[in-house]
């Protein structure tokens, strides 16, 4: 059904991007007043289309187009608005706005189906000054918890008053809970954030799952010596030990296994950092992701191996603490086919692929069978100001998600 | 001839290291209230001894023993009191007090010579406040400029004023160059600052030379993409590329050489640091450090054409600067000559080594024969606390000194 209006679409994104402040374009962050301007301005959007418009105690923005059968439970399409510091324009607006397009579409061709559908702008999804990701999706899950309310950012402003800012009800916080089942099914679309689709020639792609991440802190003690005195052969150079397991970790993560895996170095901190002194110690952090558990643990062990190895050879101390473990998410087969089917109904170009970043999809998923599909972004670039995704992309990653809807509630 | 008194020369390390403030037990910096007390006690056993006591404008302590013989040039005994912060009781103090007993001795048994002694207490060899080091035997050799005098520190302060605070004129500060071939012979005691004497047994070692040193800055240029939707084969990440250029350095400098070299990556910075994001870009520094101005440049050229080769492979940017070289000093084979054989007559245990790092013989060797002898410090370090001779090496490197002394002023 060709009922996507492609340039209004296009003028949707840019007219959000122009609600930024003037020293960061394009820069939206959560809980300041563009934010609550951009917001407002979605749910002018909403009401002008018709839309039953709420925003709940977490203070998420929901435009409801009520079904035929308001008995079923709703679809959801949702992702956010908010954005990193000298973020892009993209990012999590494309999934919120392409939501806006589907419901107008509808709106303006007559037709109605039988699921009601919430169109949803999750409170906050980037990390926020509070030190807390995904706020708003984390409240439908009920793992936005009283501690994290509590949460202060460097003004000593909690979370909770942030959100009662952005027009929430934090003492409210758990009405907005969303029950297991409570969703008949959740779509988000959103940019890649990465290079594979472009180098696929992929139009859009359907995610497999969202990746688990392990991380860990390493700490590697040497001897910090004087770097003119101590000899080649007397040495325990904490740096270089450590360029040797950071060197370990690419290779093991570069290898082949059944899922697509990372390891990243992403931190490292030298110390006495001196031209003339011998590093005495180095600290740096280990990432590994992919969708397969099995797979995170056996790179992790690997490389575990590999660091006492290099660390006993060199004889430096060595430390490993595992800092956190986020559990991967693994999209159910009949939503990807869903997908599948909808992306393949718009373009030939539909690859599947894991997404390596976080999304609001993570805490639905917990409630409701989710599935996300991406869109190529320039350069494989986001959270800058250069992030762009091409109209075309955009316009079919819409077709693809209205046709999802529309197969799904037939 | 056995008229050192090893009780009395460990005495006086002791009570000159209890001149020293009290958050910082063993610290005398440069240019403090508790330095000029410390030189103040020099002068005063110099007095004692019955020298002629000066302190030239560079606020350099002379005491000076004359010879039977006034018109032949001085023997000069020489190193420095100043410490680093957080430093030592032996680095400096080791030669200045090794001389000052080696002339009280002579006094003690009416032994004279034909030279006239001359025992310095240079002013601030360390790296001081001020951005400069071996500042007074800078003003010996004439490499103390009017910019240098300048300089100033975190307050504001010149290091003119510093001198002139010191007890030194720096209006005058011409008047104390010497001249070349003003000095008859140089000798500097000096704990090892490294591990080279432990290692080989040794407990004394004649310098062959000080080393030279090159220092490069090294930019490597990645990409800083996100850390979750990067797959490992389409990164360019800046950090294993420069992990990999610390690792060919050590390899390369600890290869085989006619001259001992040490390669060192001692500075070394990450951006944006960032667990969830590949490393974007590195900074690192390059230091090599040999005798052997030929080894330095071989190691040098070899590692430049690693880097490169590296970076290429990687396809990261490289840009690499050499940010200093100071050329390596070499010491005259007739003093290695004469510092052996002193050796040999109180030790069996003698090896020859290069100094890998600096001292106020470097200013000094360029008006004068100078020659240094080593003493071991234990685990190699120095620079700390913990900095530690024995009381039977200092002796031996005394008697060493004074028998160089006899030989040549024979």
């Amino acid at each position: 059904m060709e009922i996507i209006n492609k340039e209004r679409l296009w003028g949707s994104v840019h007219e959000l991007a122009s609600i930024t402040i003037e020293q960061q374009p394009w820069t939206r962050r959560s809980f300041t007043a563009k934010y609550n301007e951009g917001r407002k301005w979605i749910m002018v959007q909403m009401r002008e289309i018709g839309l039953e418009v709420e925003m709940d105690a977490a203070s998420n923005v929901i435009g409801r187009l009520i079904g035929t059968d308001p008995s079923l439970p709703p679809i959801v399409i949702g992702s956010h608005t908010d954005t990193v510091p000298d973020g892009g324009r993209f990012d999590g607006i494309a999934g919120v706005l392409v939501g806006l397009e589907i419901v107008r579409a509808l709106k303006e061709h007559n037709i109605q189906i039988k699921h009601t559908i919430e169109i949803v702008d999750f409170t906050a999804e980037e990390p926020s000054e509070y030190g807390l990701s995904t706020v708003g999706s984390r409240a439908w899950s009920g793992n936005l918890t009283r501690d994290m309310l509590a949460y202060t950012n460097a003004n000593g402003q909690t979370l909770a008053e942030a959100i009662a800012f952005a027009g929430g009800n934090p003492d409210q916080i758990e009405m907005c809970k969303r029950e297991k089942d409570s969703i008949a099914l959740y779509l988000e679309l959103h940019i890649e954030q990465g290079p594979v689709l472009l180098n696929k020639k992929a139009n859009l792609g359907v995610v497999t799952g969202i990746v688990g991440i392990q991380r860990y802190k390493v700490i590697v003690e040497g001897l910090p010596n004087h770097a003119g005195t101590t000899p080649m052969d007397m040495r325990n150079d904490a740096l270089t030990a450590a360029a040797e397991m950071a060197l370990a970790l690419e290779k093991i993560a570069g290898g082949t296994y059944e899922q697509p895996v990372v390891g990243t170095v992403g931190v490292f901190n030298n110390f006495p950092n001196a031209s003339n002194v011998v590093p005495g110690n180095v600290e740096f952090q280990v990432e590994i992701r992919s969708i397969s558990e099995d797979v995170i643990d056996r790179v992790a062990n690997e490389f575990l191996a590999k660091a006492d190895a290099i660390s006993s050879r060199r004889n430096v101390g060595l430390e490993i603490e595992k800092v956190s473990r986020s559990r991967a998410i693994v999209i159910k087969d009949e939503v990807k086919q869903l997908l599948q089917h909808a992306c393949k109904s718009v373009t030939d170009h539909v690859i599947e692929l894991p997404s390596g970043a976080g999304h609001d999809a993570n805490q639905v998923s917990l409630l409701a069978p989710a599935g996300m599909v991406f869109i190529p972004c320039k350069d494989g670039r986001s959270h800058c100001p250069e992030e762009w995704a091409e109209q075309e992309d955009l316009y079919l990653g819409a077709k693809a998600l209205l046709n999802a809807v529309l197969e799904f509630s037939k």
